[in-house]
């Protein structure tokens, strides 16, 4: 008996239209040439690219303060720097409530401001008062730094609110880390969140799971597991193995997890990181929701917070937190 | 300016291998290659094709009637072939609900008991009575007999049943004749059902929608639109406009429609199918559920009712039914 997972089968080069069947604002997003990724070798070089990319997210950063009128500042939460982003006008209904933020970039992306994109485009479309976490990351800071900065920013943050009045949410690297928080939380027996918004998490963090080939250079931001998310994967880990639930939690437990509301793109490169955790949640009995985007690689619900499909994907968020937290 | 629609871009050719995060029975079905369908040319042809492909069902639908000891019994409903699916045991609590189901096969294929298949695996995993109809098809029975068959039963179940303890289900052809029933019930101001579970609709019946060309030659049981599903489409339509709601029920009205659970594959050529009728429902402001599962192509939860993976599908369809009909 051969094993089916031993073969494998070519598929021929193919030509891929932009659909017709997004908004125009996503149609050019969609649009945009794949640009094949390369790894840093050394420190310095993930720090220098790295840098690069924070100082590309200023002006979408600053162009969604004015887009949602939302105040960002600075806050140390258990001595952990933090962003407190505060919607203009916060309900007395969203007085009480708080939701974390954990931000994405492959652990290593993102540090600072640079990180709190999604944290504004959240408060802006939730009314709600968001927290952003700018947890530790390599290279000077590897696992477990940015899980501990986490945990412990939750851990103080259930003292000041009750945890039933609390979210906790971010994409790809944040949805991983989201998941994880609640596999620590329940292990350290901390209060958990009353829902959970876990975008296109990166929840494997080896290149296991269908999308990581189907969406191979169909997926027009992460492109594909070589050789970046390979070389982040590795940089984070630092001699852990991937595989640890710690670090790839869709391999952790599932059960007692709070609702869960999971986002991603018919062409995103993690797809199936997002399907097999919603599956587990399924199998486990909790109240999982899959919203998938037509034409959307990874994390394009983001792309351009004008976007109808910003506006749809973060008000279906938005909608389960307000149906899942009390007041 | 130019109009991002307009452009295209090339994949290369990729390996993919089966992957390991699915069950036995499943790598073994994702493992099979993909045929290349060729599209029969006369009516003759058509016949020989629909002929060979339900003879090939007997045996499948035999081991299915022994795995779930259902009963299946033709009967006539509102003068349309029908066939009543019975589980061996119906609880009390299911004893006044039925399910109605619209059986796939691209409008043309699967006539009489060849049809079943899908109802009894319901029937089986429910609990729950099952109508399945056998409604006409081309060649013979072009648009609309199709779902003036449909149209007529469930008018005639309403009238038996009360329709709160009733749903409506069908995969791929099933699946979109389940959304344009809906369509249909509303226009005709008939009772709507308690809930519907189209399964990978065939919401669009021309090749509109990304996972058209992204699945194509991934999903090893559809492969593509050219030269069968195309071909299937015209058959059907017989001049009426393929994009007519009433054959693309995706550019219809979902206002109103009842909760509704959608399933899928990562695989699936019908990925968009599915995922643009769950988003306009959503819009719609319906409760709408959608299930995507790791490395299936088109309808594959079907493929093998032994496999884990249908107990999953078919039991999430099966609790999502529990949860809205009446007793």
């Amino acid at each position: 008996m051969t094993d089916p997972t031993a073969q494998t089968r070519t598929v021929p080069a193919r030509t891929l239209p932009v659909p017709s069947t997004v908004s125009p604002q996503m149609a050019k997003i969609i649009a945009r040439p794949p640009t094949a990724p390369t790894a840093p070798r050394t420190a310095q070089e993930w720090k220098t690219v790295v840098r690069a990319a924070a100082d590309r997210e200023a002006e979408p950063i600053a162009a969604a303060i004015r887009q949602f009128a939302v105040t960002v500042e600075p806050v140390r939460i258990a001595g952990i720097p933090c962003f407190t982003i505060t919607p203009a006008n916060v309900s007395a209904r969203n007085a009480h409530r708080v939701l974390l933020h954990l931000h994405g970039g492959a652990y290593v992306f993102a540090p600072g401001r640079s990180g709190t994109l999604e944290g504004i485009v959240m408060a802006g479309f939730s009314g709600m008062k968001v927290i952003s976490v700018d947890y530790r990351m390599p290279p000077d800071h590897p696992f477990p730094a940015a899980m501990d900065d986490a945990v412990a920013v939750w851990k103080e943050l259930t003292r000041r609110e009750k945890p039933a009045n609390m979210a906790v949410f971010g994409s790809s690297t944040g949805g991983g880390m989201t998941l994880a928080l609640v596999q620590s939380a329940q292990k350290l027996r901390l209060a958990l969140p009353a829902a959970i918004a876990p975008g296109t998490p990166w929840s494997d963090l080896t290149n296991t799971g269908d999308s990581y080939f189907t969406n191979e250079g169909v997926d027009n931001g992460l492109v594909s597991y070589e050789p970046l998310l390979s070389a982040a994967a590795r940089l984070y880990a630092n001699g852990v193995a991937l595989k640890d639930p710690r670090l790839s939690p869709v391999y952790g437990n599932f059960k007692g997890f709070p609702p869960a509301i999971l986002t991603t793109g018919t062409r995103d490169l993690f797809l199936s990181n997002t399907v097999r955790v919603h599956r587990k949640l399924r199998e486990a009995g909790v109240d999982s929701r899959l919203e998938v985007y037509e034409g959307q690689s990874h994390g394009q619900y983001l792309a351009d917070p004008t976007a109808p499909e910003s506006k749809e994907a973060f008000e279906d968020i938005a909608t389960f937190f307000d149906a899942h937290l009390g007041t």
